[in-house]
């Protein structure tokens, strides 16, 4: 696996793999602190393309100010190795400036609606980050499929419409939550919670089972679902919840009654840590 | 000449048109309209590429909504000759729906700072759609160059930017304003004139003629280039002023004191057409 830091040498890659008759290119955009949900994106993408690339970059512009941009854990041996055993053809790892030229506060993509909804309402400026920085990596690596976890479901949204306006011809594939065998989503963010605090994490998978058993009993309205996980949260008040949203995956607007493709999405802290999950129904 | 009307289209011919060896792409982007200036970009564009596609799209989101995007001209069989003549080898002419799917009010591209200023501070939300609009040209025609008149110039300033931010591997580059014989520059917004405004309209080229020989005195002083052009304006009671601006040409910011490569730029209004001209001082 090469490791490229330049923007060059990634669209390089690309063009070069392009011209390989029948190529696939795969792109797998990371923050780094890669785990098993990650693994499951390169190998999603070794196995639906001819050429993989794993981008790893923690992204400043999509932190708040009181957010932990600088404490994100970061692991590049590690993150090598991960990527490495998964099938990546190239790792692009690039420092700050190579994204960002001109400072963060420069160019930006905006989805608006999107971008301010569910992690959006909560995190202002949030998703303009995630678009602008996934924009220029879909750019660089001109790929025809870029993979996502399904955790950060809100975001797949918001990438979807943003390559269908700015009409790129990258295809967002989103792939499955992987969980812990205790049913916690994995997320690079479970590093910073105490063995407590991971015992009163499992609430959120608790109350995303609970949505999906009650669906599977016939429950469709939005306002029952959602007391009904407000209800699993009550049992554990050392967690705050920051939302509880039955949405279309769509336009992540707010729906009254559950439908196949319906996402039911949480947020909530443990702590100072900010830990989301979600389901999509069927 | 081929005609293309879809994004897939265009790409489908920028992927082919790279995949010849030593195949350099260039792109004209146009709001149709076409006219001498626009064929001196054809021609250069001719001259500098293997392959060469002409777009033409009258952008609705870089109108105000009190602005003439509903009578902007429109001349598509006398654009095509143009473009033919000057020898494009494609026309790309999409509907509106085809660069907004989901309607004007959907994702954007911005460039902080530069986008607010001189004709983005007369125009508000103008370089935001200029910026959205020829992102997403670029991004389906992926060339390696393209050509913009330099009468736009504050618009060169924000796309220059737009690229560098994006990390975009095209060229922009820059051509000479073209002038009518008596000196106005050509502009699609000429046909708005009458007989009696085209002459009040030469008002701004001999301020910038003016302005260009105190520099070549020996002049500095942005202040006195300013008020010496202001003067000459003075004698066009008719003709309303919207700036007059001396500015470094990379970040649109005032300067005190004229250097080669600072802008000067100037937006007045002849009746109620809005006209501009400028010059680069050396």
């Amino acid at each position: 696996m090469k490791i490229l830091r330049t923007v060059d040498e990634l669209r390089r890659w690309s063009r070069a793999a392009r011209s390989t008759p029948g190529s696939i290119i795969g792109l797998v955009p990371t923050m780094g602190a890669l785990h098993a949900g990650h693994a499951s994106l390169v190998r999603a993408a070794r196995v639906a393309c001819t050429h993989v690339a794993v981008s790893l970059f923690v992204n400043p512009t999509q932190f708040g100010p009181h957010e932990d941009y600088a404490r994100y854990p970061r692991s590049f041996d590690a993150d090598c190795s991960l990527a490495a055993s998964g099938g990546a053809d190239v790792l692009f790892a690039p420092p700050v400036e190579e994204l960002y030229p001109n400072g963060p506060a420069s160019t930006f993509v905006e989805v608006p609606g999107l971008g301010d909804r569910l992690d959006g309402a909560s995190r202002p400026g949030h998703f303009r980050g995630v678009a602008t920085v996934v924009a220029k990596l879909l750019l660089a690596a001109e790929p025809d499929r870029a993979f996502f976890g399904q955790k950060d479901a809100a975001q797949s949204a918001v990438l979807r419409r943003m390559v269908a306006d700015l009409r790129l011809a990258t295809e967002i594939v989103v792939c499955p939550i992987v969980r812990d065998s205790d049913g916690l989503a994995i997320s690079s963010r479970n590093a910073y919670l105490s063995p407590v605090q991971r015992a009163q994490a499992l609430t959120l998978s608790r109350a995303i089972r609970r949505v999906e058993s009650l669906v599977a009993e016939g429950e469709r309205r939005a306002e029952a679902l959602i007391a009904a996980a407000r209800e699993i949260f009550a049992a554990e008040p050392q967690i705050r919840i920051d939302f509880l949203a039955l949405v279309d995956w769509s336009t992540l607007l707010p729906v009254e009654t559950a439908a196949p493709g319906t996402l039911f999405a949480v947020a909530a802290f443990v702590g100072s840590t900010r830990l989301i999950d979600n389901t999509i129904l069927n």
